[in-house]
């Protein structure tokens, strides 16, 4: 093999996805050039479409085809309710549930000093931009339960505060649906039980 | 997330290359989109140009730019040795090590009755047809030990005797360099144990 053919090329292309490292994207290359017509050209077609059709909702930054995204602007949805999510895959976890019916504000990442990611570099501004809108009434901090996470979930708290009238809440913390006890960490089996309820 | 929009279709071709499931899909993905100029674009253009350019060898089934491949085509490369793999992979692999200076076959597989995999579906027939040039002094057979590579290899070896006077070899079984005895497997210790050489 030389090392700046097609073939190397596309090779080190696929080593970038993460996920897959420089054997497996061996692997899908040839995967890939023994199904040219079913899976090749499919692929490269879907990532030239989504290239050029998925863009960023301005008013949550969801992916979609849409500008507001389907979910800004589906007017069954609550306006009243912001789900603050670090990542659009939080948003899918989220939506996968069902379980919520308002709409969402996608931070782009979480704050880290580390990384070099302040509240500027996220969509901390705008969403205290939307949450000033009088129609809010709660905002749901739904961040990773990491150091990251809870700070920027700290940060927004604090900001949020004064010249908004919307109640913030955060997810519950505690004991994961069918996890066994035996096998969570300390802090969780702390916070479960300070949290506890009425059987 | 509606499921045929752009998004789910990169998403389910992504998800269908080897080494990516359902959930890294969606995170190559997010990936991808969140870097449109750097990885998106470009790894479309090389899916492209390695459909178009990369072809298989007419003579060993390599994928090259160039037909016939560079290694058939390189005089440098003793043409008396041909060393028979499965797949474009495990040739790249002997191609690693840079301790073959011979050709190659790829067979494009093993033979197997349970995948539906006979002769005619792998490059049986014309390896016969290439040993039987008198230039060929061995035919190695460098395939999986496992149930199919080592029937592929039987089958082989029971058809190249007639007509051919090459000599007919295989990879040595044995203890792999850096392997500790007490992880391998019995039928590798009792390979090892009768190939044993003078120390």
């Amino acid at each position: 093999m030389n090392t700046d053919g097609p073939l190397e090329m596309l090779i080190r292309q696929l080593a970038a996805l993460p996920g897959l490292g420089p054997r497996s994207a061996r692997r899908a290359a040839l995967y890939l050039l023994t199904r040219r017509k079913t899976q090749m050209q499919p692929l490269a077609q879907a990532i030239q479409q989504a290239a050029e059709l998925v863009r960023e909702c301005t008013a949550c930054n969801n992916l979609d085809t849409a500008d507001p995204c389907r979910i800004c602007s589906d007017p069954r949805r609550d306006a009243g309710q912001i789900c603050v999510v670090a990542q659009v895959s939080d948003l899918w976890a989220i939506e996968r549930t069902g379980a919520f019916k308002g709409r969402y504000h996608v931070l782009g990442g979480l704050l880290s000093a580390l990384d070099g990611m302040g509240p500027e570099q996220l969509r901390i501004p705008t969403l205290l931009v939307r949450v000033k809108e009088p129609a809010v009434r709660e905002v749901i901090l739904a961040l990773s339960a990491t150091v990251d996470g809870q700070s920027t979930a700290h940060y927004i708290a604090d900001h949020l505060g004064p010249g908004s009238n919307a109640k913030i809440t955060r997810l519950a913390h505690g004991v994961p649906v069918g996890g066994e006890l035996d096998y969570l960490d300390d802090g969780t089996i702390i916070t479960a039980l300070r949290a506890r309820n009425a059987a």
